[in-house]
């Protein structure tokens, strides 16, 4: 295509897991919440006015970054930025801090649209292997560039880092850190202060998880104003919608609502741990809505994958090295639990032990 | 800023018209359409299923886009993207097909935003000055660049330019021809048709204006579907949320309505024009949901805006050159204009002549 840009010819963009529009399916493949969103959320977006259709959204959403500055213990909006979801989040970040040719670092495995957002961006892409346990490496507190992207939780692996090793890669890199703070409501811990205690440090945050807004798309980092300033920069002027902006705030008040579908979440992925180990997969400690169930036995894990889907059953597939044995598995209401569980004893070949022999 | 980006430093943004919050205010400042959307917008949003939102939407708003396609005579919804609002249609356009270094064109006056976002890339923007009619000039068809955008009708001073004319540019330059028709569901004519005759035309368009959609942000751009597969790459895959989907659906099907509240504001516009002209002000000839009033008298134009928003009427004022003598008016509600044109008599000294005695 003659107007193309050369740097594009190889990009294909990021793959979304997929969005089937079946009925009656199980639904294992984006991370989304089980749970409905807060009933304050379908009320708001219920009683929206025309006049709030018809004119523009408040451009700052700044009752919102209030509401999240005032949460965490910070002086003001100017300590937030908000966005059309995490995506919108991290894609700005790049822009306001890194320039083409630039190096962007991230562990691997994790989360491909860092990588995606860098080839689009022009800029050199360097992953740092993950240990064996999915922790991170010593190398990477050595490593240059002008942002590493940490997802704590980690994706695809659940596995968060200890605050320590945070704390120290805060203190040594050079460039900033952006924590992808996504599934951390799932976590017993957080880097939330940090922006508090490193000069580097960008919080990313999202409502698409923990308080099941995915489909309104609203997401939003904390950091130092002078960070938030070039975000600002960057930032298309109205790129939160309205319903976003008003079903973000209602289901962020609601803190009983959101306390009680993280703890179900929580409950119900200790089980869906327990299960799975039981039917002989090895599963990473997780800290997220999702785990990494690793298999080394017959069938192979992409086989798996597929028969469960002819069960109607979808969870993840990444045909990526150290991915390949290995599903990725939202943790899903107690009754699609119970479904997966069903499927699994049909599918695999009695009561396994491909891990309890291999390790 | 230790980790900003040089490149960055002298950028401001793209400062949005105000959004003021107070009741009772007459805003004529960011061409929002007065009339509501259409009913059925209103019904889909407040019928909107607990599911939509805790999922994530579709990725590639499909059934909108096969509308789109659908409707203009074009096979298919690879002829067509949508974005979070034109704006993002207009950065995706800019990443998609401009390396940072090259030159984007557009005329002036017209859309800051333009520029605002070819600074951001890093790329070199280049004005052309419209003639005095704010025509497109000879010199347009000269230029040089990988893109250029042309607002049709243009903003703000709501002079469409001559079919011809543009069909001129799209055989002549060599580069993309990005024509930004937010404004052409008021117009008597339309290039909805240029990307089937040329390869080089995107044509892109808002929910905002017509549909008075301001506040789901919901754009789109019709091209060639090699072109439309660059916007694919670079675009956020979930750029466009649950509800802007549904309710710029809903309201694209109500045709009806949709024809009858463009009418009203086409009769409107004249009514508003007459009503300027008679009070002193010249008028280029509209083919928007808003005018340029130019000014020759006393008091200045800055300070009539000053005057107005005193007495809660909010219109656009532009400090930047050919812009000085003017107002950019909204065309409101037949209430609003009413207001507006009271207080200009307060406001003017006596039956004014600024025009007819400079011309």
């Amino acid at each position: 295509m003659k107007y193309a840009r050369e740097m594009l010819r190889e990009v294909e963009g990021y793959v979304p897991g997929e969005q089937p529009k079946m009925a009656g399916i199980v639904k294992l493949n984006t991370n989304e919440n089980p749970y409905p969103p807060s009933p304050r959320v379908l009320q708001a977006v219920r009683e929206i006015s025309t006049e709030l259709i018809r004119k523009y959204p408040d451009p700052g959403s700044v009752r919102l970054r209030e509401a999240i500055a005032s949460r965490f213990g910070y002086g003001g909006p100017d300590w937030v930025v908000a966005g059309n979801g995490m995506d919108d989040v991290l894609a700005m970040a790049i822009r306001a801090f890194v320039d083409p040719g630039d190096t962007i670092v991230s562990p691997y495995p994790t989360y491909t649209l860092y990588e995606t957002l860098s080839a689009l961006h022009g800029a050199t892409f360097q992953a740092v292997q993950l240990d064996g346990e999915f922790e991170l490496p010593e190398e990477i507190h050595g490593v240059k560039a002008r942002m590493i992207f940490i997802p704590r939780p980690n994706a695809p692996t659940g596995v968060a880092s200890p605050i320590r090793a945070m704390e120290r890669l805060c203190r040594e890199f050079a460039g900033l850190v952006f924590i992808d703070e996504a599934y951390a409501d799932f976590c017993g811990d957080t880097c939330i202060d940090f922006p508090k205690r490193f000069e580097n440090a960008i919080i990313g945050r999202t409502f698409s998880k923990s308080y099941s807004l995915c489909g309104l798309r609203l997401g939003y980092a904390i950091a130092r104003p002078e960070v938030i300033a070039e975000f600002m920069k960057v930032r298309d002027s109205y790129n939160v919608n309205a319903v976003a902006q008003l079903g973000g705030l209602a289901a962020f008040e609601d803190t009983d609502y959101f306390q009680s579908s993280v703890a179900r979440i929580r409950k119900n992925r200790d089980w869906l741990t327990s299960a799975l180990q039981d039917a002989g997969f090895r599963v990473p400690p997780s800290q997220a809505n999702f785990l990494l169930a690793q298999w080394k036995g017959t069938p192979p894990a992409r086989e798996i994958f597929a028969a469960l889907r002819e069960r109607a059953i979808i969870v993840r597939y990444f045909d990526a090295p150290r991915l390949q044995d290995s599903l990725r598995i939202t943790v899903g209401s107690e009754a699609e639990i119970e479904k997966l569980i069903d499927a699994l004893r049909e599918i695999l070949p009695a009561p396994s032990t491909s891990f309890s022999v291999l390790d």
